[in-house]
């Protein structure tokens, strides 16, 4: 016998629940049943609080995007020589990144079905071409090699960043080894000094 | 109205259509009625060249591990200091995943439902500790750095490769600008570099 929860849920801790039925089952795959039974309120508790699953989608992702693009107008963004802006949002992306894992995490899943979806695509898009653009303006400077194309170059650096949803757990257990005890601080230096410096020892 | 089509597959063309249907619906998501209805041949058909869905996924992700696991075997992958082996090997594996994308793709997005996913993940660690040994070994001789930890540094570097799945096109087009027509050699090239230069202008 299962006796329902009394609906204390915000729209913020039902969220919370949200984003974790969303990365477990997926966006497509997860019903207002699912979310129900994961909340444990009713699904008509649930439109109490948000329209329905789209809603919650919109929520998460605009949380996400808001932390990312938040970054580009902070003062050392805004600042200095870019290539040394570029390093600041790179390191920023990484601590936002671990700092909003669930939602940073379901924004990298998306996949355009619906119109958030695809509005979620577009926001990335947006913000791949400032980060681009930082880094073609480094290169016009002299600061940062000009014999990998910018597109490529901004792709290939998001890639490393991004992947780190694949491993970073907060607590450095996952059970399986997961972030291998690396700490936020050890993974920001990593990416740091892997993206600007890369493997090879400074001679 | 339909006609069903003859069975004309190998086991080889049908696993070309099951990666397909995998990599779209997921390999949780994915019955012997979708492939049935993707090749076009009756579920019996199916039956005839494999024992079920389990044995295409073996197949396919058996193909990219085969590969993968081929480069350590290559000359220059085991003559030479550790860095050029690595770099080698770093070339390679970006050369394998764009020559058997679908396969590697698969491959990476395998969760560990079955036996034969549990399998896979632990075959693709094994491969990830050969690298991190190479990378060890760099460290070692003095080539590379070692104030990033090496484990950490193979997952993002790891990490920067397999995200070239997330965009790359044989064609150069993938109808949203994907590859931007990055060539297969630009692609690798700038991979090297930027995993052992880093973005930096070398001084």
């Amino acid at each position: 016998m299962t006796t329902a929860k009394r609906d204390t849920y915000t729209p913020e801790t039902l969220l919370t629940v949200a984003v974790q039925v969303f990365i477990e089952r997926g966006y497509d795959g997860t019903s207002m049943e699912h979310l129900s039974k994961a909340a444990g309120i009713s699904k008509s508790s649930i439109y109490h609080h948000v329209t329905g699953k789209e809603e919650l989608l919109r929520r998460a992702v605009s949380r996400a995007l808001d932390e990312l693009f938040g970054i580009l107008d902070e003062e050392h963004a805004r600042v200095g020589s870019a290539a040394e802006r570029l390093e600041y949002v790179v390191r920023r992306m990484v601590e936002v990144l671990m700092a909003e894992l669930p939602y940073v995490t379901l924004l990298l899943r998306v996949r355009g079905n619906t119109g958030t979806e695809r509005w979620a695509l577009e926001r990335r898009r947006e913000f791949d071409h400032r980060v681009a653009d930082l880094l073609r303006a480094a290169a016009a400077e002299g600061d940062v090699r000009s014999d990998v194309e910018v597109r490529l170059a901004t792709r290939l650096v998001f890639g490393m960043i991004n992947s780190i949803v694949e491993w970073y757990r907060p607590d450095g257990l996952d059970g399986r080894g997961g972030s291998g005890g690396a700490g936020e601080r050890e993974v920001v230096d990593a990416v740091a000094r892997l993206v600007f410096g890369g493997l090879r020892k400074a001679s």
